[in-house]
């Protein structure tokens, strides 16, 4: 009975998701939803992709956090549009909520979208939101076994970026026991290590959202 | 109607909850819930732990993951009882898979039952499984403010282990703004700033514990 519940509930889900997808196609916003636990460097990645990518194309984030609107008010500075969700008691965003956020944007004056999901492992990887991309952010604090005890999450997504590549030192994480570990649940996955603090691997990430994204030719960047 | 169907679903969760308390109680076993990020630390505190007073008092650890059972395997070699839950899809433990891993353990045996739950800031505050106390491990990479973005965790909790201070120079973690934040969510929250790779804090930390276990005077402690 409670498998039923949740199987109708993905399901409703993934048909407002595939609306979500329609909405930004159309307008050829290129989408990735942004995973990791809580503290990995999700809103710090964002602010350093402004910086490096805000003169190349137009970007524009929805950020999802139980409580609070931090993140959001981190990002104003930047003069970009910018959506804060606060979920209240969910645990990830759902299609429905970022169904809300999208009818506040401005969509044809978007290249790219940057969609900040509730920091946790598990339950954002279940949920469908619209994205062209899942994007998983590990960073080396956390230890380089976490793909293989959080799979479906790692199955999930087209990239890892390992992030606070600058602490590894610290830190006992096997960079290589990380890829195998990752590669093993998900054999297609993308990785870039990175790291916010000294700019290692940001060139590659770039280049990583650059290939994807059209700027129409005829539209001002700003 | 999905709010009615969690409701119910806590409703059976709490009384489930009472019953292995119940149980606990009877066999004046002291229990910990203990939750963090996923890579905050749990398992390696629990080792720790298990070093220090694996002597003076008989420790049982129940683990939960999602899958997987390396956190079950690497306390192996202590020699005590151990059991592994795998909750699948599931991202938190729940009464009812507790009560389970009860019926394996030989209570008469033991004084501390340490249960780590699944690495997730969210969910696991949600579903009592019978403890005594909740405590959060907030790891010093994660970022000060995540009291304030994962408040139910923080309000739960009877204790905060702030670790990985041995780290602390290298990040931009405030240990007074984490404390305003963690004490804004919670007054009564006791915190304690512990390192389980230079042992600050341990001492304080097994106190806490050695106040609250009651060890039989006629059990021999192995």
């Amino acid at each position: 009975m409670k498998i039923k519940v949740m199987d109708d509930i993905l399901r409703a889900n993934d048909a407002i998701a595939r609306d979500n997808r329609n909405r930004l196609d159309e307008h050829g916003v290129f989408t990735i939803n942004l995973m990791s636990s809580p503290g990995a460097g999700k809103t710090t990645l964002i602010e350093k992709t402004l910086d490096r990518l805000g003169m190349r194309c137009r970007v524009g984030v929805i950020e999802g956090d139980i409580e609070t609107s931090r993140d959001a008010e981190r990002l104003e500075g930047y003069g970009i549009q910018v959506i804060q969700l606060q979920t209240g008691s969910s645990c990830h965003l759902d299609a429905n909520m970022v169904s809300q956020a999208l009818g506040e944007l401005d969509l044809k004056k978007l290249d790219l979208l940057i969609i900040e999901n509730v920091g946790n492992l598990v339950c954002p990887a279940e949920f469908k939101i619209g994205e062209d991309h899942k994007v998983v952010v590990l960073s080396v604090t956390e230890g380089d076994e976490k793909p293989l005890k959080y799979p479906l999450m790692f199955r999930e997504s087209s990239l890892l970026l390992i992030n606070k590549m600058d602490l590894v030192e610290h830190t006992n994480f096997n960079i290589q026991e990380a890829r195998q570990n990752a590669l093993k649940v998900n054999p297609q996955l993308e990785i870039i290590e990175i790291s916010c603090t000294d700019d290692q691997g940001l060139e590659e990430w770039d280049r990583w959202l650059l290939n994807r994204i059209t700027v129409p030719s005829d539209t001002p960047t700003t």
